[in-house]
């Protein structure tokens, strides 16, 4: 049971724990990408895809800004500078009953940030497959 | 004065209604598109994007999901499909005590959809533009 799932989620960003991702995420959650259209099902793969954007997204210029939060459900904006590049982008997030997240959607702005984040997390994400 | 600023962007998108922008736009909302990292300041630069996304995304297959409100925040996710391709978004709206728009920006999912967001909003701007 996560009583406060936001500030778990914090935490967690801020210490780069990936593997305390493992307590927050439900077994049947559904991560969707920025880049792709298909919706990416199960705890194992929605874990690659997060560790992997703690360890892009989240330097030192990564911050939050702007979270709209409503029952189970919750927007969180963030910035963050890689390579003089602005990335502007959103964590869509969804939890159940038990506070674990159900579902999480990452949308980012503008087109020259996706088109990064996309080489980057391909990059990331074949290393992590290896 | 606009009492739900949320119900009127709603009425305004399912009416077509690009002249009732006047009403719920603030003189000094700032616009941030998908597409480009500047913001684009102002009313009439910010009736222009919105006036082209009204015709551009808000086809019969247009609609909002996930909608995230908490004081004067709101995150509407939408969907919609052109030509084959299915795209998903969020409108990122704050407006201030009276109401009124102060800040509206627009994220887009997946890399193909912002692709070809910013292709027909391109041809849209253009064409408005003349």
């Amino acid at each position: 049971m996560i009583t406060d799932t936001i500030q778990e989620w914090h935490r967690l960003v801020k210490e780069k724990d990936a593997a305390g991702l493992d307590k927050i995420l439900s077994e049947n959650v559904v991560f969707h990408s920025p880049v792709v259209h298909t919706p990416q099902a199960g705890k194992p793969i929605t874990k690659l895809y997060l560790t992997a954007a703690l360890h892009v997204l989240n330097n030192d210029t990564f911050k939050y800004l702007r979270e709209v939060i409503s029952g189970q459900n919750a927007v969180l904006e963030f910035q963050t500078v890689i390579d003089g590049i602005s990335i502007n982008g959103v964590d869509m997030i969804t939890w159940g009953e038990d506070g674990r997240i159900t579902d999480f959607k990452v949308m980012i702005r503008p087109l020259k940030a996706i088109n990064l984040v996309h080489k980057m997390m391909g990059e990331m994400l074949e290393k992590n497959k290896k």
